[in-house]
């Protein structure tokens, strides 16, 4: 049995020798160049102060914040969180945080877990569409728990919030899209650095530690697109808060780690990604956001088909549409539409997710597409089912991906028309703030009376006012 | 901003429907042969009872467990360990398990994550020499505290320590050395599927069960090597053991996950190895056991120069020599052992393990290179620096990787000399039980009385006999 040289280097021991070895390493030019990327990140989280965060990015902020809460209050007694606080709890540590939208309490760690995986339950969080990430599953997560046992500030918690953000998709924009054609999840991969960064915002952590922070969180990924289709796939949020949590807690207390855990020969990058580009990490840090590049879905399925439920919306409102009025529904929309949702007769609610043909036909009857909206029971709604068999949708590779030509037949020979070049919810036309309210309401009331969770909305907005954060989380238990 | 494939992808939500997608994927030959090598592995774990298990692989989990728990309690001090226990302890839960050598109790999931740390801090631990895995210390230290939460006999405990050393290395060696070149630490990343099947298997799961931990360990891999020379390297088993264990206890109440997750086109060995071979996951699966090629280091430093350490050991013994006899040592090494360990003038014990002069005076002057020999004080020893500076290495590619050729030359004229072929501790020259005891005693009498050392040692040769594994734990607390 040879002995071999990768053998002997997992034989080096603590510190020293084996930076030295490494040191030896030619470096090639392009790494040269990548050379102080992590430290650049720290320093810039570690520096960075409330006032200076413009107002766009804060308000996104609150939006960021207010939308991830009324997906996880909504998610929060789905049978995929029942399980994990059954298995779990028996080893959770003192009652510090709140469980959204339920009446367990559970040390920081596991609410942070926790409270991530009932944030993605319904994949109607927010998204950062260049990247698919969804940045406050693992980041929110990581603070509001952090929040109950460590007095935060509602400013202090925006800001963190916001560098968080920028650290997770800025590093997911420097390798997306061959990381995430990997296989990874890039939720989860890229949520590690970014809960880790704002949670040791919050702690307080000197440039050494932040270094050290996301050395602990480049160590510990989280998510492989194969789990998609199973409870996994909302685990990879929450185990992203979690690690992340950890990793800032760790470092706090002095826990070693790299200080080049993104660009060294054997990090992060290299080891996850065949491409990627370094300046996408550091380029324009403090004056560009990428939290700024948020966006909320107003509809609870994949966003291929927002546009068709959109212009059937408004045709809907505009002409007071009934079911029993229209002839047909004729769609003009992106090759992916029909490629991605082409299910012609859903049986259950999630089959309904991926049918355009019901999408459109749920719109007209419904005027909404929310979480409630894609039940079982609609699915098999006779008027729906009767007009989602009269929805024609036609690929057509001159429509935009945002866009959709909807056109109604009505039985009076009327020919209604309605094109949308944008959907509501893309960067282009994002959801108003009295939309993203409604969406809170709709996810939350489910949980909570309505007046619970309207205070809880209201509390939501004033995020940035709030002398203590962990208020929301106590008026988010059951 | 393109809505994009991948966006719409993620937006999959719950089961049935993403997995209808992914199976109209045409699935080229190689994933098809490939294509339940995660069920087979499930199904042999679930399977496999301990009367399955010959005397040898039973005698070498004995060995494993033995030599991962010196190391253990060895390491529980460091100041590594410390600062663990002081981030996170805060948030632990009940009191439920050991931490080796130490007062303080944890839940059974930090009680995995320290103790694994503290088993791979002197780097130390047990090898499986072809994957450089250190097999036991996310196994044994997910097994332990578990044992102290659910009963287990020891004849169980060794059957699933043997099985999840057997997951760990066969996906080792499925990946092995591509996974590890490309920046994984392998012992991290592999561990937590050991440690998933081994604690899945003493909660009793069924294949579906089994599956779903696999599925999750494969979605929380652990390790870069960058974080090689810092206390992360350590956390790396640590982490590994508790999220195995995360993983079975989260399947056990029917947490869903992938059932390929191996496999997969987005699966584990496609997203962390350019290259791989499946057949090593199931060919005569409960024929070979990979716990048989388990190695255990006589010395305390890098395998490489364990050679010139046994060499100039069984020279001082045979002729009860001291430095002062001496006056020079030449030793014919293979290439490698210079360009790793060439260290001249270490001043520190850490720098004395990368330092094959130090190492042959040291074996010369104390007889032994254990871990309390590489110490500052020895490095700076006027008797060992003096016989250092006549330590002579020559590399020589007719020396193999496990020899040495050792001559010394006395100050009286004569030349002693010792060929070594294959080093004690390598698989061909293996440490004796009582060899293995002494190195057990070495490292456990730095943390308790020998009475207490002598007691706990008993207690590791029974293991397999014991009617409740809980009991070594208790012994192994401070």
């Amino acid at each position: 049995m040879p002995v071999n040289r990768r053998h002997f280097v997992t034989g080096l021991a603590l510190a020293g020798v084996a930076a030295d070895l490494r040191a030896a390493d030619p470096i090639p030019a392009e790494q040269e160049a990548a050379h102080d990327v992590t430290r650049t990140l720290a320093r810039y989280v570690v520096a960075a102060v409330p006032a200076d965060l413009p107002e766009p990015p804060r308000k996104a902020a609150t939006r960021t914040f207010l939308n991830w809460m009324g997906c996880a209050v909504g998610g929060s007694r789905h049978e995929t969180v029942d399980i994990a606080v059954a298995a779990l709890g028996p080893f959770s540590g003192p009652a510090q945080a709140t469980l959204l939208g339920r009446k367990e309490r559970l040390d920081i760690l596991n609410a942070a877990l926790i409270n991530g995986i009932a944030s993605h339950i319904f994949d109607y969080d927010d998204t950062h569409l260049r990247t698919v990430i969804h940045p406050a599953g693992p980041v929110a997560s990581a603070l509001l728990a952090l929040s109950e046992y460590h007095p935060v500030t509602g400013r202090d918690f925006v800001n963190a919030l916001a560098l968080g953000v920028e650290v997770e998709c800025r590093i997911g924009n420097a390798v997306y899209p061959s990381h995430y054609d990997a296989g990874w999840h890039i939720t989860g991969t890229a949520g590690v650095f970014g809960a880790a960064a704002a949670a040791g915002k919050i702690l307080g952590l000197s440039e050494q530690q932040m270094l050290w922070a996301l050395g602990l969180a480049a160590t510990q990924p989280v998510g492989l697109k194969e789990m998609f289709g199973t409870m996994t796939k909302s685990f990879h949020p929450g185990r992203a808060a979690q690690n992340g949590l950890t990793a800032a807690l760790l470092a706090a207390k002095g826990f070693t780690s790299s200080e080049q855990s993104l660009e060294a020969k054997n990090g992060w990058v290299r080891a996850v990604s065949t491409a990627h580009n370094y300046a996408e990490l550091t380029e324009k840090l403090g004056k560009t956001y990428e939290i700024s590049l948020n966006t909320y879905k107003p509809f609870a399925c994949g966003v291929v088909i927002h546009p068709a439920i959109d212009g059937c919306i408004q045709l809907r409102n505009q002409y007071k549409l009934t079911a029993d009025q229209i002839d047909r529904i004729d769609l003009r929309v992106h090759p992916l539409v029909l490629e991605l949702t082409g299910k012609k007769t859903p049986q259950t609610g999630l089959e309904g997710k991926f049918s355009v043909y019901f999408a459109a036909a749920l719109a007209i009857v419904q005027g909404a597409a929310g979480e409630k909206e894609f039940s079982d029971k609609l699915v098999r709604d006779p008027v729906i089912v009767a007009l989602r068999d009269r929805v024609t949708p036609a690929p057509d590779t001159t429509i935009g991906e945002t866009a959709v030509q909807v056109t109604i037949t009505l039985k009076d020979g009327r020919r209604l028309e309605k094109s949308v070049e944008h959907a509501i919810g893309s960067l282009e036309n994002p959801l108003s703030d009295g939309d993203l309210g409604k969406k809170f309401l709709d996810l939350t009331t489910s949980v909570f009376p309505l007046t619970k969770s309207r205070k809880l909305l209201e509390l939501c907005w004033n995020l940035e006012n709030l002398p203590r954060v962990a208020e929301i989380a106590k008026a988010a238990a059951a």
